[in-house]
């Protein structure tokens, strides 16, 4: 079995997603002096250890005959009464358990959600740039993506309006947007209170379904949270993913989907094919985790070490570079993202080979963009570094950005590593590129 | 949002899939007086809740960095190993770390399968009857089914070639045979070591990839393994499915696959989109588990359970079943459940009606069959009712069997509970059947 024979028993969707040749660079990733601003890992020295280490044995004890079983495929009822009670602590009061369904990380959230909503060559609009697994989830359903820029408010939700109404004119009704409202991912910013409402007009006014996925939503450093779209919504349009990965951790592998009752229905009836059913012991672990009030104190410690990582790493981005050259950089007011525009001219995969050698990895801007835009742009990680790793890497992208400055080099003379993406299509190729170089890009 | 508002918004899958109305019959399960034999769940009392009580703190201590955190698609390195080890143990010596790759159980195995195999219209080939969640992760995928027949010695593979020649005839070639070649799930029959020859000369003549699906291997009771599929590959054609969930516990969520390098590439590539790793967690866990060397003395411990109850259902049903009614079932050497045959004109799915009024359920065999047929099989599982409720679950089914056979109903004057199945392909519309009524059918 080779991969030229393999071909034909590959299905249209594995056929597209081939992998990119990235050998090279996988090499240079894997060395140990390589300080990493890729991933979206939360920082290990978070993880509540000695709290799990006495809570497990007890959970063992008292619920393992639960705990270590088949659960049903909704989750399990307790764990759905604690979430019920996290959400009416956000604006979301008195939701029955038939509209939450517990699901294994937001990964697969997004997953079901593509599996009951997107049938080949429906549209989804999402924004550019936005989160690469939820655009991969989409695209392995041979869903088409129409990209809505953002600025520092999130979504332009004017120009939203505005390509929905040149898409309907072209006879395209896309049936989904796509957002991450709070320190989107990868941009760091915040759709602002005004937006959100505009946004789940248009979405009556153009009959979509909202998707807000949100798994930063609890680590904000600076300034309020402006109201959940989950909390805005009146008419059931709104389907909101949330996960523990990044406020607990993410070895848990668990989070939850709030919808209308109807859409939960369909979502459980695609998990059953899917998985069967979460974890019952990260459920139950998660559940009894919530009911010891360890959860606030937890977020409380991880909104403090994050919000001195940022500080740090806004710092040292100001000191190291030089402000003539142009690169620009978002402020996010909590989740774990920077995004860095580099002056239009200068190509960010060029930056990341200088990068590397200079031993500091990211993820470049164009995976972000299922138009192929952004070639100039990057993501940037502080929660996962430590403040020295933070000066370090900094100090050496910093180097590596002059260094490509000083190149001159015009970005069209620059050998293709990949092909070319077709506009409003969104190539599998990008995704394994990325990944590829992060392992995990979350 | 109600269920008619929503049906613009679904994907062509998800229309196709729609629930039945059996509240009823859920009204009647939910009793505590009801016994089960409708699951596939191992005994809790074989869990090992204090070797993993004592065990979870320590690997959290020591390995808690890792195990908390996301971790790569693949899998843990460190597991990997020791499943090689246990491979080679089992047969299939020197894999190489590029041949395995870690899952969610072995339900997302199926499910990777699919996505990476299936396009609407493929054609899979499996047994009547087979493993249901399989049989919704194909459909899930729009693949047709072609259903060959079993006898004693598992798939009648003179009848599979016979049927590979008429699809060829009929300008179809499938690419897929879905096995479950040890105690198959749900007739409890084992594939012979000739028929295993036979499948994979088979499957070299007419070019077909083979699923091998194997939970239940290690959990023989009577007479040896043949040799495994994965262990008789020589072409790279086999694919083999491996979890924990039925012999370390369930809660863990954790298997394996055991392909050529070139499909574990392409089957990484569809789990990124899916849930992006399955839990560090649970990988640790398990391979420090393993590690201890405790994994072989469970599976005696649960082989010496399972064989007494296997022994002691078999013996209730002869005692209490009345030979004058043509009711016959297999004895399986291993694995969790007996298949039983009603006489032709008797209808499992009244049976079920009369068992559950007697507090006894299980599951009807019709939706293991892709095609429709089966009306007067049933589904028995011996692994999770205890001694007691094994001799009075017996007792309870022989006297709603004794009860139907009194009825003298012809089957065909039986009002429909479901619209009737298309030959050859398979509604998902039974699986939620089966599933809404034994929450999980595994």
């Amino acid at each position: 079995m080779d991969a030229t024979y393999l071909q034909q028993f590959l299905s249209h969707s594995a056929r597209s997603a081939t992998r990119s040749e990235i050998r090279e660079l996988l090499k240079l990733l894997s060395r140990p002096e390589v300080i990493s601003l890729g991933g979206g890992l939360p920082s290990p020295e978070l993880f509540p250890i000695d709290e799990l280490a006495d809570l497990l044995p007890r959970v063992l004890h008292e619920h393992g005959s639960v705990a270590l079983q088949y659960g049903p495929t909704e989750g399990d009822a307790g764990l759905i009464q604690e979430l019920i009670r996290f959400m009416a602590e956000d604006g979301v009061p008195g939701l029955g358990p038939e509209r939450v369904l517990v699901v294994s990380a937001s990964q697969q959230a997004l997953d079901l959600c593509a599996r009951v909503f997107l049938s080949p060559n429906d549209t989804v609009v999402c924004d550019l740039p936005s989160y690469i697994g939820a655009l991969g989830a989409f695209s392995a359903c041979g869903a088409r993506l129409a990209g809505v820029p953002m600025d520092e408010e999130g979504t332009r939700t004017d120009v939203l309006e505005q390509r929905l109404v040149e898409l309907r004119h072209g006879g395209i009704r896309p049936k989904l947007v796509y957002t991450i409202p709070d320190f989107q991912n990868p941009a760091g910013v915040t759709l602002s209170a005004r937006r959100r409402h505009d946004l789940l007009a248009i979405a009556r006014e153009f009959d979509l379904l909202v998707i807000e996925d949100s798994p930063y939503r609890r680590l904000r450093y600076v300034g309020e949270n402006p109201p959940s779209l989950a909390s805005l919504d009146r008419d059931g349009r709104v389907v909101s993913l949330f996960t523990f990965s990044k406020m607990l951790f993410p070895g848990l592998r668990l989070g939850w989907i709030v919808a209308a009752p109807e859409i939960v229905t369909r979502l459980v009836t695609a998990k059953q094919s899917v998985d069967l059913c979460t974890s019952a012991l990260s459920q139950v672990l998660a559940r009894e985790y919530l009911r010891t009030g360890a959860l606030e104190p937890l977020l409380a410690r991880m909104r403090a070490c994050y919000a001195v990582k940022r500080a740090a790493f806004l710092a040292a981005l100001a000191r190291e570079i030089d402000p003539a050259l142009g690169v620009r950089w978002t402020r996010p007011e909590g989740g774990m993202f920077l995004w860095m525009m580099l002056p239009p001219q200068m190509d960010a995969r060029r930056l990341l080979e200088r990068s590397l050698a200079e031993n500091v990895a990211f993820v470049t801007g164009s995976s972000f963009h299922c138009d192929g835009s952004g070639k100039n742009t990057l993501r940037l990680n502080f929660s996962y570094p430590t403040l020295d790793q933070i000066d370090t890497a900094v100090g050496r992208l910093a180097r590596a950005i002059a260094s490509v400055a000083g190149e001159r080099i015009d970005v069209d003379e620059l050998p293709p590593i990949r092909p070319p993406v077709v506009s409003g299509e969104y190539s599998l190729d990008q995704l394994s590129l990325t990944l590829a170089l992060t392992e995990v890009v979350v």
